[in-house]
């Protein structure tokens, strides 16, 4: 059949910044680089939507974000908006108009910018309405936790739950920019600073010993919250998971898998809690669940074993949940291992250990292998 | 600053095939297109979004896709889904969610195909449906009109309309393949086969003079509605718009325009109209529009001017409109000039003629001469 063959590559280029008080006078970085992304004759606008629960932390925040940018007059700050955060905010489709109608009104262009501050709920919902109106303004993403600034903030999706299915809409969007400022994580509840290590034991535990032994012996200053610690293990989860992308197939067209170890029943388990448990969390007890599931099928050693569960109890992570027992062959759990394969799109992927440092791809996991590693932790966390 | 560089290229391939009569059972490329993609060892999911009026055309269409499927046991054809064409489908938010919903339902995955057969309308809707939900379904275009055979349909965009305006919400998304069947223009009416030329006009003025010395010679034919004619138009023209993506910024995150000769205007129309005019009946006179003011502005000769109006006039394309006229500062299509302005951030690009085959791009327009050029060709439609 006569055809025209069309073939292109896009190049994509980011910088993920690591810094502290971002809209301090004394640090121009911010207004430098967009200053010096202009292509215009005209000031490129700057649109903020941030967090509800970073500006309740931070009430100096869209102040100081004000006095900052009167330093850069080159550039024309609009009315910011402020949104609901949280796995919820996700959920409401009325937010996504919401953001929708103010890049309508405030009349934000492709050349204009549209700048998310908060945790990952956010970034994921105003990177999508970025990504979308327009074709695409463009988006520069300020994550304000530790799940956000070592893992969903630095890359390159977005998305919104639709008929209660997680990311159920999204695009893959690269941003132009990140900016981690570690301040922000000074006024995080306990629970996101410990929930948010999660992603870095996962990254550990299938690419990178060294860095998992680096977390065990770092463990107790993590969970004194010593910000030193909490900086290096950021910038190196997000240098692997950058790694990852650009290694393999940013925007997951073929059978490339991202880096989710654990995370099948780390899904299925936020959708059972009505998304009422941080994503770290169920990553977390995701992360147990397999790892045991890793012993009990001849894979990992009970001394790897052991060391993953000691790092989880030393940082404080839960390794259970009541709603992944199973009873039989239809209980949740089971029924989210079939959910994740229909994900896949038929053919179930899942990342297993094979030593700490080492995953490896397998196809199929068995119910009641499933079962036995559920009871295992539900019995060692009784304890 | 301390930071990270994420750096990576996406590759994107796809062809442009042309065929006629499909999904004859002879007519084995479209079932072997997909049996050739297939990765899983599950039968991919084939899921078809149709325009009411193709199916209304043709109404053996649906029956004689079931047939095809039949030879292809290894793919899994779900029940299709019809819905309204034309720009005013674009509007209705309604039936972008009624697509998403269908895919929720038929558990369309990424691995999936959503195969839209329509028109330029069609095509936008479902590709944007298809390029979010999972952050992106595997998607094929089977463009039945003129216009999205030789333009639309074989580029990289989609998009619906929203706060009354083109393509607000839309992504850059290229399709795994188009199959551009030719059986389908033969149940076109009359303005819709005639208007889809003017694309190909636009292309041949601003690109490629002998291109336009066809036309002019093959005016006739076209006009008659030859079938070799148009098809030789449809691939030139095709081939054109898809060397101008990949030889640009095919995702346009520059300052890279499209090749929108003629289309500032006809934007406008578009929108004056209520959406009541196709798209290629307002880039004619747009294309009029332009072509008088470089005239008048001293860049095209009377002689290459009064052929292209000719052209227009052999195919039965208008070249002026009474929305289009202008009494003042404040007529529409001089507020039109403004937003096209406000559209691109800030600064104008349009391009001009400085001979058939050569376009330039300028940055400003004299109200005074489009004024003058609106005046000139409704004086001469008016002979």
């Amino acid at each position: 059949m006569d055809f025209l063959q069309q073939s292109f590559s896009v190049r994509f280029d980011y910088k993920v910044f690591f810094t502290t008080h971002l809209f301090s006078p004394e640090n121009p970085a911010f207004g430098k680089f967009i200053e010096g992304e202009k292509k215009k004759d005209t000031p490129p606008k700057v649109f903020f939507v941030l967090d509800e629960g970073v500006v309740a932390h931070h009430p100096d925040l869209i102040n100081g974000i004000r006095s900052y940018f009167k330093g850069f007059p080159s550039l024309q700050l609009v009315e910011e908006m402020i949104i609901p955060g949280g796995e919820q905010a996700k959920n409401d489709e009325a937010l996504f108009h919401k953001i929708v109608a103010a890049v309508n009104t405030r009349k934000i262009d492709r050349h204009s910018y549209l700048v998310a501050i908060g945790g990952g709920s956010v970034l994921d919902l105003a990177g999508y309405a970025a990504a979308v109106s327009h074709r695409g303004i463009r988006h520069i993403r300020i994550p304000t936790t530790v799940l956000s600034q070592n893992d969903s903030g630095v890359g390159v999706k977005n998305g919104i739950n639709y008929f209660k299915k997680k990311n159920f809409l999204g695009t893959f969007a690269p941003p132009v920019a990140v900016f981690n400022d570690f301040h922000f994580l000074t006024t995080l509840e306990e629970v996101d600073w410990r929930s948010g290590i999660s992603e870095a034991i996962k990254v550990a535990l299938i690419k990178d010993a060294p860095f998992f032994q680096w977390l065990v012996q770092n463990a107790t200053l993590l969970a004194k919250r010593d910000m030193p610690a909490m900086q290096y293990l950021i910038k190196r989860c997000a240098d692997l998971h950058m790694q990852h992308i650009r290694s393999g197939d940013p925007f997951e067209m073929g059978s490339a898998r991202p880096l989710d170890f654990g995370h099948w029943s780390a899904h299925k388990l936020e959708q059972l809690a009505g998304f009422n448990i941080r994503h770290g969390e169920a990553v977390a007890i995701g992360i147990a669940l397999d790892s045991v599931y890793s012993h009990l099928s001849g894979r990992l050693s009970r001394e790897a074993l052991d060391q993953i569960l000691e790092l989880h109890q030393v940082l404080g992570l839960g390794i259970t949940h009541p709603l992944l027992e199973v009873s039989d062959d239809k209980s949740p759990l089971l029924l989210g291992l079939e959910e994740f394969r229909e994900h896949l799109g038929g053919r179930l992927t899942i990342t297993l250990l094979n030593d700490i440092g080492k995953g490896e791809e397998v196809h199929e996991m068995d119910s009641a292998l499933i079962r036995k590693a559920s009871e295992w932790l539900k019995d060692l966390s009784s304890r």
